[in-house]
């Protein structure tokens, strides 16, 4: 029975899609219910003030988005060639949507915990888990026969090297926690960055 | 008039699958609010004995994923065969709904109270009223001719059986907590494990 | 100017349609936020109790869900008919979202000040300007030729007279609150329940 | 290799469609948490003044979804044109609604500090950067041969002249504050209720 079930569950493609942008636009902005309207009852300047204390809150919640936006692009930019899903692809996807969903958790105790190896570490492992459901998703599509076979082939090697090479940088940028963590988290910043914002430059390419 | 209008109303498939992805993109995700960071101004240990503290937070948010993605599962394979919509299904759906978007409460209440019968029971009763709703869903599909017929006459035993199989499952968990509550939830759990991630034997079947 | 934007913007009914799912599915969802878990330490019946406590909060929230539904299949029934849109019917629609959109609060409200005339008043406020809402949208889409024109000459009369006998009743209803609120709420809510479950008999319709 | 992924990544309109849809549905609707019932213990009229203190948080919040609306409203406009996307225009619209998720702090910020320059500063400061982003969306659009060409080339001006007039109007509006806070922000929410209802009398147009 589950035999059959099996076959026949997950082959709309619609769907996962569409659950994936309904938790990537909640995990996106959900954040910002933790920046909290400061209390002042004092003067102009009293007010930016407590405004500019919030800064470190805006930037982690831009980090959040940038992430988010990131690993949203890499999904999207598989589910380009994905042409038919199945029982087990769906799962891996929801798998990647969990930690779509913990990514305010961890960015919000980045933010935090700067300073201390194990806040980089969480945000590490994060994106690692991420990174690593993406390359799941990919190899299974790939040998399961889901791509679209003619631009799929080509297209492969390309986003698994991707993801490998963002996901060392990644790795060496943590290991660097235990050198200093502000360094680290520059560090994983600007990869972040670099892929994000790559398209400044790659208009000739 | 409401007659006419009852016939009218809800042949729109696309919408029903839509508010679908949006109530599980959002209840799958609202629960990770509850996990808040924790406070530590010490040592580098401090803050990992604060996030071990946690896990039992991070288990529970797990398995609410767990399940609403399996019956986010249930429920796309079912519109798999079904071709239009009318009045009723869309009820249906929205009950089904109703008791989706509550998953985020009885999974807390269950992390909260796992030592209690009750406990166990509200978790249960939730399992149980997706389930049923996930069946009258079917059921009146296909007897009123919503379905694709070929392919559906052949598939709808297998999603029938299921479903009474994985709640027969269910209850026989649930009343095992009047031995030992920590078992009784174990067995849901394995029994939830199993059909999330039956495929990782499925490929040959 | 504005007026060659005027005629642009506005023709694309799958964005009306999707901004619509995602609001009703976010204001669904989120008042379950509200139902916070019990604090119990004691024994079981402690915990019983302290969840039969809850258990207005639970039919609030039904309420709220079960009114969101209706509206939901109001709106799902006239965009059967609606094959364009335009810049004022997307406006329409976003003022109906607007007061769809408050209705966890005013359901809430209700139940906390349910033995208030003020409680029953806002909430069939927000029924009255859900309905005037939908009312304008039919009548706005059928005078500009915005539906498809064979069936939606048919269903017009029964779209609005639904919609009139419908708020005619809450009206009747919010009324008696100065005679019980009780009373009123209770026929509000059988009002309801019978829009919403009026297909347990519609099959022989 | 990034080359080649840079190539392939972001031509399907549908996601970044639906993930603004999200975000902007989630964005509308999270603000109405920050409206807590009141707690009232007297007579009907305490319950109405209570209620009545409220009304500057409605205000706020029907101003909030109002310029989301009319936000949402300008980038499905120009998607009406956008026949293809690619990675650059993804993450454009990404940072665009990066700012849409944050108006409901910039419009809560502005609700408590409307007597403040520099609430009425960071308001517009939102208001400006979402101009800007869809200003650059069209921009980049157009010159890389992303739309329709046909109507776009016609439809260009008008959409480009539009964003700069409103964005010019705002930044006039916020200089007042300068003068007086509420003058300026009267004038920013005319210059919006011009915009949003435009359509009251752009029937003959």
């Amino acid at each position: 029975m589950k035999n059959s079930y099996n076959k026949i569950a997950g082959h709309d493609l619609g769907r996962i899609v569409a659950i994936s942008d309904a938790v990537f636009g909640v995990a996106m902005t959900l954040l910002v219910l933790e920046i909290k309207i400061p209390e002042v009852n004092g003067k102009e300047i009293d007010l930016i003030n407590a405004f500019l204390k919030l800064l470190p809150k805006f930037l982690v919640y831009f980090l959040s988005f940038l992430t988010a936006g990131i690993f949203w692009m890499g999904q999207a930019a598989q589910f380009e060639f994905i042409k038919k899903s199945d029982r087990n692809l769906n799962w891996i996807n929801l798998i990647f949507l969990l930690f779509v969903s913990v990514l305010p958790f961890s960015t919000a105790f980045l933010g935090d915990y700067i300073h201390y190896h194990f806040g980089v570490g969480i945000y590490w492992l994060n994106l690692f888990l991420m990174g690593l459901m993406l390359y799941v998703n990919w190899h299974y599509a790939i040998k399961n026969g889901l791509v679209s076979t003619a631009d799929a082939e080509e297209a492969s090697d390309g986003i698994k090297t991707r993801i490998i090479e963002s996901q060392t940088l990644y790795f060496i940028g943590a290991l660097l926690s235990f050198f200093n963590t502000y360094l680290a988290i520059s560090i994983i910043i600007i990869i972040q960055l670099n892929y994000a914002f790559a398209f400044f430059k790659s208009k000739n390419r």
